[in-house]
């Protein structure tokens, strides 16, 4: 074989990724309604649980994720207590299966059951639905692994009175509330509103509720004004509403640049508490897995370090997509939060253009002169030059039950990448 | 008289700035209910018009604000049509004060008639009221002088159908919806979302709407649906709701600071389309004048500087209390609607440190790691340094009846500061 034909039979790895990362950009994810995750998420029965990050067994999951299904299974009604969930969780009765492999995203530990609610995303460009739950708020929540009362009485508030209403209030919905919100254009603009949109989404999550409440008002002329108010002031309140419906959007962005062949953009990045797994365009469905690290941050008071589950939550999407720590410039405010000087948030993003192949479109950084946020992780740069993605996070208690201990910053082993450039070059290179 | 003796009688100027400043960033002004003007304002009845800025005649008003007056004048009652309430307005019969002598601002023409509604704003650590009207929004407003149908159609909403529904979701509303908005809270939160409180206010604004919906919703059970959704929808989209309510705020802070003696810092600085006007804290009411430049900046499409009318407006309240230009680096984005680069929008912010007495305690800046803005200006330092306080504006044409046509920076004429300054000498140094 010649020099001539090797050019000729090898893929064209740069011209394949700037079609990856074109597919991801030009994504147009839309909020269209709120449906019970069993009636439109596919293949979701009442015995499969989703969860967060690469696929996992029940003897090899950690607390949180654990908390996490037991909470779920007293919800749907499998289980009468933390016992009885744990017992049938390990019977082999139910199965486990990563939200990603359902058009699905989750944060934390991500378990989503057929009963729950979730938030239905378009994507106008491609075509295509996701889906993500309902954001909890904070302190005890599911998705922290927190399974008492408190959390479960929350579920069905958001399950029974807030994503009836929201429903209605949106396009697709039975009322056709007629609601259809560009998720692309309101990150947009709350990154111009000091949100990075993984960990700080005070500005989406406002802007989120002012855009629904007017159509809320007008469908809900049932409900009594109580109720409504209390919707409206759990989403305003809330300063994640909007994280969920945006990792449901990152998820379309970071699907539309998978299964290029010959591509080596990362398509997916995504923790189980155990483990964090990647994908990669251009080599299909195979996950890379490695141990997960411990994120560096700022915990709340009363804990530490020593209590402190390993990564865990698809919430990475949001960085596979190019933004969240990718775009920590635009967000200076957030060091109060994960810890760092505002002059760390410029030079988080400066560094992420190193590893990326483009610039976003959409998605601009005002304090870098509108510049467009790194966007489309290369596996190669990666590995060539030893940065790996930098990922802002919440910090889950390693033990069921308790919940959000603190929030930082964590990076995934550079093990992943270099595993995941070794079969591309297996696959593409030696052909 | 020796040395000794000229000291003991000189005031401690610095001293008198600190207080005077220190009183500034003690107020703690809220938002407790929506009243009509007429009903609250001290000493406006029916054939009194409020303005922005220094006192001014009918003869010498330019055109936006006349067209204010024009509208004002209709709006009341007063008159059928422009001819008859420019003809009433010359008359004699209808009489003209700043708002700044009725405890109100007024952004742009800044005019306010009896029939208004009216946001009032109480500060609790110094007390008092201070009062502005409900924003218009975008396009053809009476604040920038326009005043056809479809301005005054608005007005009636603002004051039929928004005012009453906002007074009942506030502390001190008929209904008694409870809510008491700490604007000096939310506008700190705000300068952490890319808002500098003046020109930019897009994240206050969600604020304000976000954290008034449930009230809204609890209290307006006998409104329809109907009215009740344009209510939110006019607040959430009106990316200027909540600059009046802040002008008032800053006006408690302001005048908290006024009226210490001794003090050489600026307690006002406002525009009423033909002079500019300054008041200064240790020297009473009296106001120094001087006529307004024109703002640089960017015009909407078919507009140029030719069209623009001098500096206008109560706004320059906001950069008097230490924000809106003084706080330009918390809001890079703004440079794409007032001119410029993100590091100019630094640069403002730092060269105003030169010329005040202290930085802010509440408002801080997250890009210049959390540092307080630049608060208190001080004449002296003015004089000294060459150095004119920086002010962000919106542009009105210089014709009656046309409305906004860009927006960009100013700065007061030096002479003002120098005039105020020798008066100072005159009244405190040559005892």
């Amino acid at each position: 074989m010649n020099d001539d034909a090797t050019e000729a039979t090898r893929p064209n790895i740069d011209e394949a990724n700037r079609t990856a990362v074109g597919r991801m950009v030009a994504s147009r994810p839309r909020l269209v309604d709120v449906a019970t995750a069993g009636d439109v998420i596919p293949g979701l029965t009442k015995d499969l649980l989703l969860h967060a990050g690469p696929p996992i067994a029940w003897p090899r999951m950690s607390g949180p994720l654990r908390g996490a299904i037991i909470g779920a299974l007293i919800f749907e009604g499998l289980a009468q207590d933390a016992d009885e969930a744990a017992e049938l969780a390990a019977s082999g009765d139910i199965r486990f299966a990563p939200c990603h492999d359902h058009q699905t995203v989750g944060p934390m530990a991500g378990v989503v059951s057929s009963s729950m609610a979730v938030w239905v995303v378009e994507d106008d460009t491609h075509g295509g639905q996701t889906f993500s739950t309902l954001n909890e708020g904070y302190g005890k929540v599911l998705r922290y692994g927190a399974y008492d009362d408190e959390v479960l009485d929350r579920l069905r508030f958001l399950n029974g009175t807030m994503a009836p209403m929201l429903s209605s209030a949106l396009s697709k919905g039975d009322a056709g509330g007629g609601e259809a919100i560009d998720l692309r254009a309101l990150l947009a603009e709350a990154l111009h509103m000091g949100d990075e949109g993984h960990n700080r989404n005070k500005a989406g999550s406002i802007l989120l509720a002012t855009r629904l409440a007017p159509a809320l008002v007008r469908v809900a002329r049932d409900a009594t004004g109580d109720a409504l108010a209390r919707v409206l002031a759990f989403l305003g309140e809330n300063a994640l509403s909007v994280l969920n419906p945006v990792m449901a959007a990152a998820k379309a962005m970071a699907d539309a640049a998978h299964d290029v062949p010959g591509s080596t953009v990362v398509s997916t990045m995504a923790r189980n508490g155990t483990e964090f797994g990647i994908r990669v365009s251009g080599l299909g469905n195979r996950w890379f897995t490695a141990p997960c690290a411990t994120p560096q941050g700022l915990y709340f008071a009363g804990f530490s370090a020593d209590d402190a589950n390993p990564d865990i939550g698809d919430s990475t999407i949001t960085e596979t997509a190019g933004f969240g720590a990718f775009a920590m410039a635009a967000a200076p405010a957030i060091v109060r939060f994960v810890s760092g000087a505002p002059r760390d948030a410029i030079a988080a993003t400066l560094e992420m253009y190193e590893i990326t192949v483009g610039e976003h479109d959409h998605f601009t950084i005002p304090p870098l002169d509108f510049r467009g946020t790194p966007v489309g992780i290369d596996i190669r740069r990666v590995v060539e030059l030893g940065i790996t993605p930098r990922v802002n996070t919440g910090i889950a208690h390693k033990e069921a039950g308790i919940g959000q201990i603190g929030a930082g910053l964590v990076r995934p082993p550079m093990a992943l990448f270099e595993e995941a450039l070794e079969a591309f070059a297996e696959q593409h290179l030696r052909a």
